[in-house]
């Protein structure tokens, strides 16, 4: 067990009052020797897709120990269930809003239980801050070793959101955009994508690993010269995907493969999401040739 | 010793430009081994009273061996003491503004000291940065075992703030706006509420203790259903205290008991002190009845 | 080894988007106990110059086994070589765009290579990410103990900025702005200075070395009286050189010696930058007499 003490968090609190802290101290008075990563927690209040987003790219980059706490969480008090999820590739714990809708996707081998225990929280439960006494103890006592089967019953019908559109054709791939960073660049549901030579093969069943390798579970290929693509996005068509901002000049839009293995749309030392005026939800269409 | 150097650190500094950095650099080259956690860097630049209503609202959910570094520091270079509190609760270290007003208030058991002792000090001071020079190795010391006695004499006449406003009658209860958070949300002085069923408890000498039991010294008590009191501030009444945000449609105002016990007023997804032109010091009445 | 895992971590990335989180999952999959201190993740987007300050007045408060990634990094997926450079006081990763370019002017006897061996990347690098897929893999690496020299080819040409101004003349020395803090304080190339009494040393050969003592090497040695120089800056006259702002009123410019070390412009509870319009490069003449 002794690395087995790694927990993550995400939560729309901002760094300035002290939640997190609250939450860390919970944490560290039941596991004094966990490792405490902070993901973000500049989630936009009440963002659980961009929530969702950010640890989806994130937690394929940690050992498959850790624990990640996640708190996004507008239906604080009201019935929405805690939850734990645990998977080959990392345990998860957050309120049951769809949060973990990517997570799933990637991972189907997961067990989900509902945090029902009160052993497993703080000795008196606030009606509005539940990432301080039921999900950051219960996130503890998971790196602590708990088995998670101890926290609650299991859950079989968690709240999922849609899965991100992608239609496939001879022709075209048909997408949405997932999310803009804070720089303004914009990440679609069209992936993945991975270089073969000058060429990108989009494999929609891929399952990224992080440094454990890649696997490739069936699924259609999508195989196009990446030279001779356009994309089309908010009326406008872009030509070509890219490796990198140093294609183009400065101000100018692109595409190109992010670093999650996605479609990106960006403006080279510019922000595109506000350039091009692009939401989650907005389509995009990846014309083949 | 195996777990008595955790050290957190509050500040007005930001985290853009290395500050807290080199504080960290400092506590790490005497303990190796600290675990540090930030409970915020965003203190509004001097704001003494946030930084020490943010340290109360989170100090209680550590274990009692933590070190807690504040530097919100206006004096810094004038004549303003350095100190350190050793309460059963933790140890305190920062400038004697006023800034553990509100933690002394709830740990009246405290050994308060003046950090004069240079061997705990960087070999330079500078004029400017005592968190570096003075604050961070005497926190890092004290973590590391030193007897808060060796640090210097002891100070038996700190800065203390004028204790909140909290006046109880027979039919009201008066306060003031202690905090704003982020979010807007208003911390008042009325505290410590707790639930029984429908009704409130309210303590004036409730001390929080955190995930390590409640303890209730003494005091009168005020009993009051929640659904009848009404809550005056701003010129506004509003009516009943609320569990969570749930109760009520978004946009409305409500009150409710928050995560620190204390009444609280909130705009559910919207941001009470910007409506309601809430400052700390502002008056707020319950009425009971 | 016990105690050679401490990385900090200096960006542009932001807290928002999980990116530094991304890195630190990587460094943890590495290096399980791995200590990580983030210096700055808040540097402008690609702003090298204030990155490379950060970095100086930073790292001489850390351990000399401590790893330095600093990822602030606009010629990411170009030709740009990522580099290691391990000098007596730290080791520092990141990419060869001059980010080192102060430190090497303290460290003149550092071991510099170029990050090329393959073993030491993530499996798949992408092209837009280095930090996480190149730099954190070699920082974790280095604080696991393999030898700098195994990364990669010795590089004997590091892009290196041109040192700051600094002319010192029989009566004066001209200077320029370095850097201005979140709070608008101005730091000038004019350093380093060291108080005498009422007097000040201006040693432009002094290293600044932390809580680890001072070593001045050799090169000439300025004296003259704090309260009879002036500084000449944005066409405005500034009396004297103060050890604290507390010598002036709220509101008033002054000069003083900050917490590196260098002559400083500040305003007191004010923004001196923004009110003297100054940036990085501006000219500073400190007339002595």
């Amino acid at each position: 067990m002794g690395q087995a003490r790694l927990i993550t968090l995400t939560t729309d609190f901002g760094t300035a009052d002290g939640y997190v802290g609250a939450m860390k101290g919970v944490i560290l008075g039941i596991v004094p020797n966990a490792r405490l990563v902070d993901i973000s927690h500049e989630i936009a209040p009440q963002n659980v897709r961009q929530a969702a987003y950010v640890l989806y790219s994130t937690y394929p980059f940690f050992p498959p120990h850790t624990v990640h706490l996640v708190v996004v969480d507008p239906g604080v008090g009201s019935a929405r269930r805690p939850i734990a999820l645990r998977t080959p590739a990392g345990t998860f714990v957050g309120p049951d809003n769809g949060v973990f809708s990517y997570v799933r996707a990637c991972e189907p081998d997961g067990l989900l239980v509902e945090l029902a225990e009160p052993r497993y929280r703080l000795p008196r439960v606030s009606h509005t801050f539940h990432g301080r006494d039921i999900f950051a103890p219960a996130a503890a006592h998971l790196a602590a070793g708990v088995p998670i089967t101890a926290l609650g019953p299991l859950v079989r019908d968690p709240v999922t959101f849609p899965r991100p559109r992608l239609e496939v054709a001879p022709d075209n791939v048909t997408g949405e955009v997932l999310h803009a960073d804070r720089f303004g660049n914009v990440v679609t549901s069209i992936g993945h994508l991975m270089w073969r030579g000058d060429g990108l093969v989009l494999d929609p069943a891929f399952r990224e690993a992080g440094d454990r390798g890649r696997e490739v579970a069936g699924g259609e290929h999508v195989c196009f010269k990446a030279g001779e693509a356009t994309v089309l996005v908010a009326g406008q068509e872009i030509a070509g995907v890219r490796r990198t901002y140093a294609e183009i000049e400065p101000g100018e839009t692109l595409a190109l493969v992010g670093s999650a293995g996605h479609l990106e749309i960006a403006v080279r030392e510019g922000n595109a999401a506000r350039r091009l005026g692009l939401c989650p939800g907005d389509a995009v269409m990846l014309r083949l040739r």
